[in-house]
């Protein structure tokens, strides 16, 4: 082992997750030889500022300003990325890709918009692209997705992949808070943004949902193709009923295939306390994959973190060693670089299958509205909601207000299509007894 | 694609595992063409009754009663053995691996009992021994084990991996049955075999335990490596305590590694209610990996049955039908045989870590017992603790038999060494005032 030749190693970006990448890379360096079976040498690090103290005790010769320094050293095989964002960063992965070097990634932005034409760029160069790391933190997920269920037809993913928001419904759920008081919490403790948006709108879970869609399906899931809603309406009465009417509110990120078109959504929904979902609390993250042998399967962990996503990070990086000492073999057997194919590379084919909008979608809806306290209220409702066949499962009334003589009722219903729960709505808010229709949620399992 | 060769693969044995791998053979031919490049060819299938009627519509010509139709057959390449049980199923693996065949199994008794020295075989004859399906049916768990977390040292393994006790305990927990009728109901639903021993004694899951702990720590264990003790003594008293203090009590194979050795035990467990682990509930299995990178992920779905066994079989099929492409490729370049080193290969080099004696374990612990109803026997059962360092946590007492002059006693202790525990237990025996132990349970998380 220790005559062969080492593989050489660039990272792009020193921040949370490159920090850990960098020590896991020094620290496990033997480990991870032993397992390659060839040492791995981190040549380069591009940071922003050379003069920044590092929390990782590295030699200052490895770092450097200029992305060249990595993207154009032969003497790299595999190139890490995790600088974050869409640009510079697709660009630096595209053009190490056409240097022939191995990538990994934990950029769920890039994947999500670029993925397929990138890794079409990595197998005309004979490389891979690898971004486990970009959906699901640490979970081992993308890997048994595709080399360990490949038998099966896949029907349905219902993933909570957004850390940050899955903190803040917790602790609204457990603790009652309100949203702004539970997301000032979460940022206070890190686990936010000071601007949360990205969390809290579903941006974040609607790029790893693309990603895993387009895995699942074999057919390429945009992030504008995912309907998308966040969490900033919820409020504690609609955890007081969805607790009273036994379910935990998510913000689930769901893909399903559906008559041959495929149906992609990240928003808040009810999910019954008995699912093994409603269960999943902080930050952890936890992707349920249903396929036709398989049934349903559900993959746990940490969605993100320094050490979490290295874990991802250094499992795409040995695998990627790995094809590079074959190819290094092969060649020495004296096959050409044209002769050798990329070990690790996805021969699904990618269809392309219809998106399926929101309007056609079929579930069952809770529906909390404030209403004049008189009477035929509830038929008025029932009448805006029966015309358009939504039929109700169950109501609440409560919460009487004597001096706004106003009322707040909540309404089940049963599956529905969601351009009819949207037309009535509408006619709802023109009724003069409705004060507000205060929140739409739907309702999974 | 139509102008490759196929691949062929040798079926042996067509129960209830085998006639699902058989069903997903023919009737996802094409799919699997497509994923793989390649077609494969179900030449023959071993059977041990001719004119038995079968479920699957297959091709007669294909059975045979003679396994060397598979084993010598050069037109097969791949074998898939779900005869079960160990012999003659090793020895048909070893031959398939030494006439250079990838074999693909779900035989957890063979792999646990056998499986370094044919994984040894398979190396030197440039073939895979592939056995995804031997632990948690269709459940991803070898593959994200052995290549998602790869830079992670594993320090534990809590797992429930035994459908059936699952089953039993769910059943007991949920509504109160005893175990001889939760036994009883589970044989009427096909969950338990007419003889449950190898399922309650918890062999099956030392089976799985010892496998999965060969994996995580890159040492072998053995399936008599595993302290084993079954669910039989379990009572419904039991689990009326476990509901009081805030625990249900599950089947756990642990395997943690401390300070450099192996702890590897089945044995019932309480385990706390809010761990993810407690709510796995009925025939589902789960399996909680822990790295020094990842932090705890946990792997969950069906460890059983027809179909999800096939998922993880066809997945391992797959993987071989792949690489015996890529040697196809490269004997077509021009390299022999021996140039060729099979693609799915384990570098991790075998340590020989030391197993944990079950006496030296140190955990908390749940005792039963029943006493004379008289003052002063508390303090002699303390003193038989304290005397042997071991403190008590929380004390119930309850159920006063007066007829008998007769009260049950359930102590919680702090955690305590496994001998003392023993050595304390027999002196309470001793005592004039303890009319019974009923039970000892260890107590995790």
């Amino acid at each position: 082992m220790a005559d062969r030749e080492s593989i050489g190693v660039g990272l792009m970006g020193l921040g949370v997750v490159g920090s850990g990448v960098a020590r896991t890379l020094v620290e496990k360096n033997r480990a991870l030889a032993e397992e390659i079976g060839c040492r791995l040498a981190l040549k380069k690090i591009l940071v922003r500022d050379l003069s920044k103290p590092r929390a990782v005790s590295l030699e200052s010769p490895l770092f450097t300003l200029d992305p060249q320094q990595i993207l154009s050293d032969p003497a790299i095989q595999i190139v890490i990325e995790v600088i974050g964002g869409e640009q510079p960063a697709a660009a630096f992965i595209k053009q190490a890709l056409l240097n022939g070097k191995y990538v990994v990634t934990a950029n769920k932005e890039v994947i999500a918009k670029h993925g397929p034409e990138l890794m079409e760029i990595a197998q005309q160069n004979g490389v891979s692209l690898l971004y486990e790391a970009s959906v699901g933190g640490g979970i081992p997920l993308l890997l048994p997705l595709k080399q360990g269920l490949p038998a099966n037809e896949i029907s349905a993913i219902y993933a909570i992949i957004n850390g940050t928001t899955n903190y803040i419904l917790t602790k609204m759920s457990a603790e009652g808070l309100s949203f702004p008081t539970a997301l000032k919490q979460a940022q206070e403790l890190g686990y936010a943004e000071p601007d949360a948006a990205n969390d809290i709108e579903g941006i974040d879970a609607a790029y790893k949902l693309a990603i895993l869609a387009t895995a699942a399906f074999h057919t390429i899931v945009r992030p504008e193709d995912v309907f998308r809603q966040g969490i900033a309406r919820l409020a504690e009465h609609d955890f007081r009923y969805a607790k009273e009417l036994d379910y935990e509110i998510k913000l689930l990120a769901i893909a399903k295939k559906v008559n041959g078109a495929i149906e992609v959504r990240v928003h808040p929904a009810f999910v019954p306390t008995d699912f093994l979902l409603a269960k999943v609390s902080g930050v952890y993250n936890a992707i349920q994959i249903e396929g036709d042998l398989v049934g349903k399967v559900l993959f746990y962990g940490e969605g993100a973190g320094s050490l979490p996503t290295s874990s991802a990070i250094v499992a795409d990086v040995i695998a990627a060693a790995k094809s590079v000492i074959q190819q290094r073999e092969l060649g020495a057997k004296g096959l050409s670089r044209s002769a050798r194919s990329p070990l690790i590379a996805s021969h699904s084919p990618f269809l392309a299958l219809a998106i399926k909008p929101i309007s056609e979608l079929q579930t069952r809806y809770y529906l909390r509205m404030s209403v004049a306290d008189s009477p035929g209220v509830l038929a008025q409702i029932a009448r805006a909601l029966g015309d358009r066949s939504i039929s109700i499962s169950s109501v609440i009334q409560k919460e009487t207000d004597t001096d706004a003589q106003t009322a707040e009722i909540v309404i089940m219903t049963h599956p529905a299509r969601e351009e009819f729960m949207r037309q009535a709505l509408e006619e709802m808010e023109k009724l003069p007894v409705v004060k507000e229709i205060c929140n739409l949620i739907r309702v999974e399992g």
